[in-house]
């Protein structure tokens, strides 16, 4: 898919959900973004306003081979967690080193100290989410309500 | 990689974080859960108590080919994010059907009622978020606090 393909993605919006297509994991190295102090970041995007979450931020993220972090941060209230995908990096949190793989996961407190850098030979593809600590209040089956009716499906 | 290999992933904690290994995407599918009205149940997998989430429950999900969800479900106050990062499928949300594939994000509300099957011809992967709607009270660059202290990485 062409950057213009990426850039053209539109939010296709229902009474109940919103939906976006962020491209392929390959293509995700070509979102852009505008960053307060970097200035123009590629591979990193934010989903917050194309998918109207209310509780939550999420990124979808390609870092390139040999790429790392300029900086660390850490948060004022939000709990992050980092789900990589492809490729294998390392994650810094208070200065202690983590190896991370496809189907590694890390939470981090706002307190925690943190970068990243790609230390693989493809690129590093992760997701971040962004929720407020301590926000859930009751998760998986207790806030599920089934539906026994029959499910149809087009043709 | 091995199921046992799978079931013997044990996290590993720090001050400010959490760190767990759920596999490679191809190993998501060996995941085995009990679920409250299906039995046990292959390709789910809820990372909260490994990982020691606060504000979001997350799930790592595999989809066999020809898989569909036996039933629909609503939420009683948690939004849910489902974000699909290999294979194709459809959800649909108040019967309302979205084709979605690699790259596909579809946010929910509490009161949607939703359901999904794998469309295509390998086990459908993504991740769902669960988090409390209307929780999030700051994001992004908001809610950081940058530290540009040098970064050592070892060598």
């Amino acid at each position: 898919m062409s950057e213009t393909k990426t850039m053209s993605n539109e939010t296709k919006r229902g009474t109940n959900y919103s939906h976006y297509n962020g491209g392929s994991l390959a293509e995700w190295a070509e979102h852009k973004m505008m960053h307060p102090r970097r200035g123009e970041v590629k591979g990193k995007h934010f989903l917050k306003d194309h998918l109207d979450f209310t509780g939550c931020e999420i990124s979808i993220n390609s870092l390139p081979v040999g790429g790392a972090m300029p900086f660390s941060h850490q948060h004022k209230e939000n709990e992050e967690v980092y789900i990589f995908i492809k490729g294998k990096g390392q994650m810094q949190v208070d200065h202690e080193v983590i190896d991370v793989c496809e189907g590694s996961i890390v939470r981090i407190a706002p307190n925690g100290l943190r970068t990243w850098r790609n230390t693989g030979d493809e690129p590093m593809v992760s997701i971040c989410v962004q929720v407020r600590e301590n926000s859930l209040r009751q998760h998986t089956f207790e806030d599920g309500i089934p539906n026994m009716d029959p499910i149809k499906w087009p043709e």
